[in-house]
């Protein structure tokens, strides 16, 4: 997608050992790029979240892998970087997933070839990321028309979003926000309540940014505010993404989902989750096996921004010497879930639903 | 209520002309107090937010006559410093109710003994808000009790609340904290999930402030965590203020209320809502009738907070150019709280609930 005009991935090489991403830590207050040359680079970006999103963080850990193999191709050095770049978020489905598939890959090649082979294994990884979220964006733009020719041909489609399913979190285009990019763009009159997303603001920074770029209409909410506007019939649909889906339907996604979606139910608003398919954990029976990774209690007490100079500041806001707790993800019962879009299509939330898409698992 | 071992209320006069209110807007950051002088004077302090929280909000009102009728007793003042108060804020009731008092105390008076009458009956009203919420305390203890005799002897009771409903929103006491503060004192083991309360945080500002600096615990987690929490069974009950409730028990209190009521419910932890009977809105219906705020963007696109040098600074903390909305309040259907906790005792969330205890009105 596009940045003041020029086209972007998250994450694309700059030569034979280095990948540039965006720097994520520092939008929208300032559009910097970072290159990433070790997997212990790639692991710390995970970690301090330069990059963030399932799908983005399953591309970087790729490109780890490939990285370590272009220092020391040994059985060794492979564990190494797989475990180093496993732990260092432990919600999201997609690290596990992007790993795996980076070892099998060159589990038992020669150790000559398995730099080579990474390097284009990571990348035809994340071409296969873009692919498969403008295949959800399609399916999911059914949903918008739909929804659109329901409306009145001067009223506003309004959709409500949580945290940053966009481009931003994967390679290109996004999950949940892909198909609001392609029903604007086929000029479907629609407008994004953004969710802020506390504590990190996911939606106000980078949720906001995206469509701001894009041109999309859009309004920033405080994640309190959903539930009136659904009760006040100001919202016509919702649609997130996920880190992690159970085999059950269960969803795991950024804290303040599941009261959302509990909202959405409430007033009779559809709840749909945009996903590729390497968000499903089809080894857990349900959502309460997941593990829910607790952040650093300073994102929930301090907040970084522009001064009136254009400086950035970050200044302390709650009650000094009060504790906070920072859980980064729920679970949203499948029950609450109207529908899965996948790059295969939709389907319900459930395990008869995932499996009649997903047949060969 | 004590801060630094020094006990306050929120407002109390200095002079003939004159009350002091604590400036919660400098809260927790600086502790200040300020000087009002006028009707207009608390007119703009109830607008900024200097003072707030429903029934200080009729407290500071009816000073607000009262510092009107020294300036000048005339029916045409009494009606002004009347109209110019009334519009400060929509949603809460209570301030309808102390003007609505103030004036039939006043009208039909000797002008002449206008003044000291207004003083008088301000005085009196803030000393009956400090004795019902005292009242409400002893009600909602009760609740408290029961809930810690279902834990074990080394169990916590883990209690949740949303916004300030604490002695700062009132003149002394508080609605949902007194019973907090009453439990804490007689030794039931408790702590607080205090939400933060986007976007002026007043839960993380003014809750925190006041629980630490009684020595309640407490943590302060995002709006969004309480519904992942209360899923894991770490909270064990909810209890909030309310801005007004309508005949039929609906409770239009702080936005996010809603949603959190919604997952209490989904959850069956208990949800009870405190409240003098001043806040009860006898002429409406259901809650649909209730206007609902609209306050300023900025407060959810910046944020004032202490710099590591100690001064504070406001920070721009959204995607530049995006817009906001904030809304300020939501409506909690009747049928998703438990129980409300009055000054007369408790009752069921409904127009008979309501009935029982105040078959007067």
């Amino acid at each position: 997608m596009k940045i003041s005009g020029k086209a972007y991935r998250t994450i694309w090489p700059i030569s034979e050992n280095a990948v540039e991403v965006i720097d994520q830590t520092k939008l929208p207050h300032e559009f910097r790029t970072r290159t990433l040359k070790s997997a212990s680079d790639c692991a710390n970006a995970i970690r301090a979240m330069v990059v963030r999103g399932a799908p983005l963080i399953g591309a970087a850990a790729a490109y780890g892998i490939a990285l370590a193999m272009r220092e020391d191709p040994s059985d060794e050095n492979l564990e190494r970087a797989h475990d180093l770049l496993l732990e260092t978020r432990p919600t999201a489905i997609n690290l596990h997933w992007a790993l795996k598939r980076m070892r099998d890959a060159l589990r038992n090649q020669p150790r000559e070839t398995r730099a080579a082979l990474a390097w284009t294994e990571a990348a035809k990884l994340c071409d296969e990321d873009v692919e498969t979220c403008r295949s959800i964006g399609e399916h999911g733009l059914k949903i918008f028309r739909e929804a659109a020719a329901k409306k009145k041909p001067d009223e506003t489609l309004n959709v409500l979003t949580h945290c940053n399913a966009g481009w931003l979190a994967c390679v290109d285009w996004g999950t949940a926000l892909a198909a609001v990019y392609m029903a604007h763009d086929e000029g479907i009159k629609l407008h994004v309540w953004v969710d802020e997303t506390r504590p990190r603001n996911q939606g106000a920074s980078l949720t906001a940014f995206e469509l701001g770029s894009h041109g999309v209409p859009h309004t920033i909410i405080a994640d309190n505010a959903g539930g009136l506007y659904m009760r006040q019939k100001k919202v016509d649909l919702c649609i997130v993404g996920t880190d992690r889906v159970t085999a059950n339907g269960d969803v795991a996604n950024k804290i303040g989902t599941y009261p959302k979606a509990l909202a959405a139910a409430d007033n009779r608003v559809p709840f749909y989750v945009a996903l590729p398919s390497s968000t499903i954990d089809w080894t857990l029976k349900s959502g309460d096996a997941i593990p829910i990774e607790e952040r650093s209690a300073d994102e929930l007490l301090k907040m970084t921004g522009r001064t009136p100079s254009g400086a950035l500041a970050t200044v302390e806001i709650a009650a000094p010497g009060s504790p906070a707790a920072n859980p980064g993800f729920d679970v949203t019962p499948a029950r609450l879930v109207t529908g899965f879009i996948t790059e295969r299509g939709l389907c319900e939330a459930s395990k008869k639903g995932l499996r009649s898409l997903f047949p060969e698992v």
